[in-house]
This record gives structure tokens, C-alpha cells and sequence, in this order.
């Protein structure tokens, strides 16, 4: 089977000698959906930066939906044909599906091609895919700390990545030239790009994103537990606080499933110390300990001021586009 | 000292034969923070429900920003002065101070009066100051689900309960006309009165209010023990998911210790239930059981879809000021 990619290849564009540009002259996102769909939307918003955007999923109707809204030149349903002729492929489907993928699209991807990705855990599903890349494709593991509770290909907007932070997670032997050019593509729609040890990434995104996840998820299963006529009236009277956590709760379930399957020690860990903090509070509620209390919810304003004065306390909106 | 009050007291206006069309004729607001605040420039912003508003305030700054704001006609320093001429009184100082303020002016209240209040909790509260209450004063507590996780007369915004429920829960004996007062008075600045029994209040506020507010205040704790460097990318990073927490977490620290304070049971049987959820996931996790986590995650879409078709998604900003 794989003797019939080979065959299908394009040849391959010498880019180091092209007089272009562009950062990248094809650039395959594939799966369409909020993370997708908005750096394409990004990029188009841009031109210079790459010059032609292939969409690729599995779905054909985001594919229909990706070439409607204009926000790629081409798609292609043929994962293999998609990436075969790009010198950059970025992967933005749920982590679980990256081994499969790479499996299939590995010998499909032509010399020099940057690989990247947006996943929100990077350690274990890099790892799994790194042993299916020729040596001369050059990974450069990426995710951006952006995002809405929304799915889809019209759930993506142009402004998403603007002043946000996207994590580069280059391995030890990562081509540089390649990690410079992914550089230079996020800050060019408007990123804030830092990179970071793979690890340190997952431990990191398991206290600020996928602890507050799963918490979140289970509030909201709690609350889905309770009887009918008081689960109407949570919903009704959600606005005093419980509305901020079925927000968050409303992710993409399979996108959200991977990540706590690939994160599982780092995210086993910050729920074991938060588990135990909880416990101490639940305490100090039952013993009526009010200094307990009052001391913790001072100590956490100061964390709040942190997030303003980082100036990361307004989510992205679509509005935000000029 | 009781004598002193009565000594003070000015006399009765007869608010029956009063042909005022206002529902009040001076409202004393008791706490001119957020809510307090709030409620005074809803107040103002709306002529004819109210003839004059008293601001009163055991912090000497708060009352002069009032009056330099404009959203009080008045303002009182002695609590006692500032009660003894109204026909309606509203609390809104945090719950653990409601038996001491309710003990000093209790003797000052004039017959008729209607007193209020907008604590997040109802039934302990309520029952602690309804003793020392003469038989003339009607009490009727309530509590706005509305808000921001900021504090002071600088924060309230007059359209803050615009669209917003606010819960009236009067005791078997209420008078009915002072609840209907209350009712015209709420729904005057925009806001949807619903009347609800005093428990069940304390029950369902317990899950859409206080735990979440107890999660986030955990979790941002567990957050700020971590050491220094990774704490500081916890705040960098925060827009995945932790922000949302950190902005909860940013509350009113006293007046978020007497709602714990002051709904134990209800508090600590949510927080049972909600702990036993989150060991289920736990398990999940570390055994790799993703059929579980989807299951839920795909469940929890329909609470939010819920929040979303009851119009109560969208937080209050001072920006919906028409």
C-alpha cells in the first residue's frame, strides 16, 4: 500500500532555492474544525505568508463548508495527495487520531516538510508518532493556548491566535531552520510563540487547562444527576457562578477524552493535590473554621491580579476582528 | 441604649394614605458594594420607583464615593439615623454581618417597613435575625443572581440585574403586600422575581453557586503552591481553561467565607457527590476507560446547551448600559 503513495507522489519542489517568500508555499491543515479552520481564516487574513492552503478531513461536509467560506484554496479528501506536494502539514484533529495519521501519511510527505501539530498534550502522542517520520521530515510539535468552547469549521475566526501564546515543544534533535519558519508562521497571525521542554508542556497544561476540564465536566455531571425539577432550576439559576463551568464543559467530548488519555500522570497528579486541598476545605466548611477559608480565598486573589496584569483574562471573541 | 433609638426616631409617615405613586419613599441600602451599589444606580437610573435613596456604610470612603458617584440622595453614617425614616431596607453586607446589624436597628425600624436583603445564602441567615424583629416589620429576603467577581461602590453598573433572576424567598408568614412590594421594586430595575421555599434556595445555589465557587478557589490554591517558575507559567498559560477559575476565584473573600459558613449542609452534601463524580473519572483515567469519559463529556453538552436556550450564558458587563 504504501508502494502506491510513492507512485502517486508529486515531484519534489526544491524550496531552499525558491525565490518565494512565503514563510511556506503549500500548507495542508488537516481536519477543518475550530483550531483549523481559524488558522486558515488566520492565514488567509495574512497573505505573504504561505501561498496556497489545502484542507483535509475526514468529514466531507467540512470540507464543503472550508471551500464555501473561502478559507482554503483547495481540500482535498485524500489525506495522502493533500500533503504529498506541501512543505508544511499541521495537524488539528483530536490527538487520538495522530497515530493513524501519521502512520498513513508518513511516506507521503515530501523531503524538508515541516510537521506540526495544536494539541493540547504533547509527550505521549509525539512519542507515538515520531517512529513513523523519515528522518528528513522535520517535526516541530506546536500548540496554541487559544480556543472557544465551539466545534466546527464556522466556529473558527481570523482574530484567535491574536496575543495568545503558541507553544513550540521542538525535540532535543529538531531541525531549527524548521522550528524558526513555525516561529515566524504563528507570529505572523498575531501569536505570542515561547517554546518549552515537551514535558514541562504537559505538566504545565494539566493544572492551567485539563484539570479545569475535567473538574468542570464533572460539576456539570453532578448537577445532570440531581431531579428533574432541580436540575431546570440549575439551569435557570446558573448565572451565579455554575454557567462559567458548563461553558467549559461544552468542548468537544473526543477532542477532550484523548487529552486525558495522553496526559494521564500529570493530570493523575495535580488532581491527587487538588483532591487534597479540597478535602482540607471541606473540612474547614464542616469544623466551621472561617479564618481556613478567608485566608485561602485572599491568598488567590493575588493569582487573579497576575492573570489581568499577564493581560489573559478576556477570551477570544470573534468581534475582536478588525 | 435601645431608648436612645427609639429617642431618635422620627415620626411615622403613614405610607397607606401617602397618593405617592412610588413603590418606597426612602430606601435604605445598607452596604454600598457591589450589589448595594448596583442596586442604587438601577435605582436612580429608573425614576418613579423610589423617592430618595439612603447609602449607608460602616466604611467612611464607601459612602463618600456614593455621594461623589451620585447613586445615593444621602448618605448616613449612623445606621440607626439611616433606617429610622424608611419604609424599605436592604442588606447587602456579607451574611455574617446581618445579626449584628439586624440586633442595632431592629428597635429603629419604622411599622411598615419592609426589610430585604441579597445574600447568596437564606435559610440560617434568615432565622437568625427574624427573632429579633417586631411583629410590624415584614420581612422579605432576597438575593439577585447577579454579579461580577469584583468588589466596592466603584464595580456596581446599573444594568447589572437586567434580564437576571432574583429570587424573593418569603417565610409561610409574610405579609403579601411587602412581597409584592419587593416583587415591583426588582421588577422595576429588570429583573425576573421568581419566589421559591428558603431550602430549597439554600439547596440549589449550593451547586450552581457556592461549589463552584469552592472549586475554583481550590483549585487556583493548588495552583499557587506549585513552585515559583511553574506558577508563573500557570498564569502565562492561564487561557485554557484555569482563567475561568482564577476570575471566579477573584471574589469577595468574607462574604464567600459566610456562604460557606453559612451553608454547611447543603455545601458539604454537593461537595459529597460531586467528589465521588470526580473519583469515578479518576479511575477512568488512570485505567484508560475512554468510553466513560466521552460518555459524560458528550452528556454534560446538554446542560450547556440548556444555559444557552435560558438566555443566562452571557455574563453581566457594564458595557450593556443602554
Amino acid at each position: 500500500m504504501l508502494q502506491n503513495f510513492w507512485r502517486e507522489r508529486k515531484p519534489v519542489t526544491n524550496y531552499a532555492n525558491n525565490e518565494s517568500t512565503f514563510i511556506f508555499n503549500t500548507l495542508t491543515i488537516i481536519g477543518i474544525g475550530l483550531i483549523g479552520s481559524s488558522l486558515a481564516r488566520a492565514l488567509k487574513s495574512k497573505p505573504g505568508l504561505v501561498k496556497q492552503i489545502i484542507a483535509s478531513d475526514s468529514n466531507k461536509e467540512n470540507l464543503a463548508k472550508a471551500l464555501e467560506l473561502g478559507i482554503a484554496d483547495s481540500t482535498c479528501e485524500n489525506i495522502n495527495d493533500a500533503v504529498s506536494n506541501s512543505d508544511c502539514v499541521i495537524l488539528c484533529t483530536p490527538i487520538g487520531t495522530y497515530e493513524t495519521i501519521v502512520k498513513k501519511i508518513a511516506h507521503s510527505l515530501p523531503a524538508g516538510c515541516v510537521l506540526s501539530d495544536v494539541g493540547s498534550v504533547k509527550a505521549e502522542p509525539i512519542e507515538n508518532i515520531v517512529q513513523y517520520l523519515p528522518s528528513n521530515v522535520h517535526l516541530v510539535p506546536g500548540h496554541p493556548i487559544a480556543g472557544t468552547e465551539k466545534s466546527g469549521p464556522e466556529a473558527g475566526f481570523a482574530s484567535l491566535f491574536e496575543g495568545r501564546y503558541w507553544l513550540l515543544t521542538p525535540l532535543e534533535n529538531a531541525d531549527r531552520e524548521a522550528v524558526f519558519k513555525m516561529r515566524r508562521l504563528c507570529e505572523g497571525i498575531g501569536a505570542m510563540v515561547e517554546e518549552m521542554d515537551i514535558n514541562y508542556h504537559d505538566k504545565v497544561l494539566a493544572i492551567t487547562s485539563h484539570l479545569p476540564h475535567l473538574i468542570a465536566y464533572t460539576i456539570v455531571g453532578t448537577a445532570d444527576d440531581l431531579e428533574d425539577q432541580t436540575q431546570a432550576d440549575v439551569i435557570r439559576f446558573s448565572a451565579s457562578g455554575f454557567r462559567d463551568f458548563t461553558r467549559i464543559a461544552g468542548s468537544n467530548p473526543i477532542m477532550w477524552r484523548d487529552v486525558f488519555l495522553n496526559n494521564r500522570e500529570a493530570v493523575l497528579e495535580m488532581l491527587q493535590r487538588f483532591s487534597e486541598d479540597l478535602t482540607l476545605l471541606q473540612r474547614a466548611i464542616r469544623w466551621g473554621e472561617g479564618d481556613v477559608l478567608e485566608a485561602l480565598f485572599t491568598r488567590t486573589r493575588d493569582i487573579r491580579r497576575g492573570v489581568i496584569d499577564a493581560r489573559q483574562d478576556v477570551p477570544p471573541s470573534p468581534d475582536d476582528t478588525k
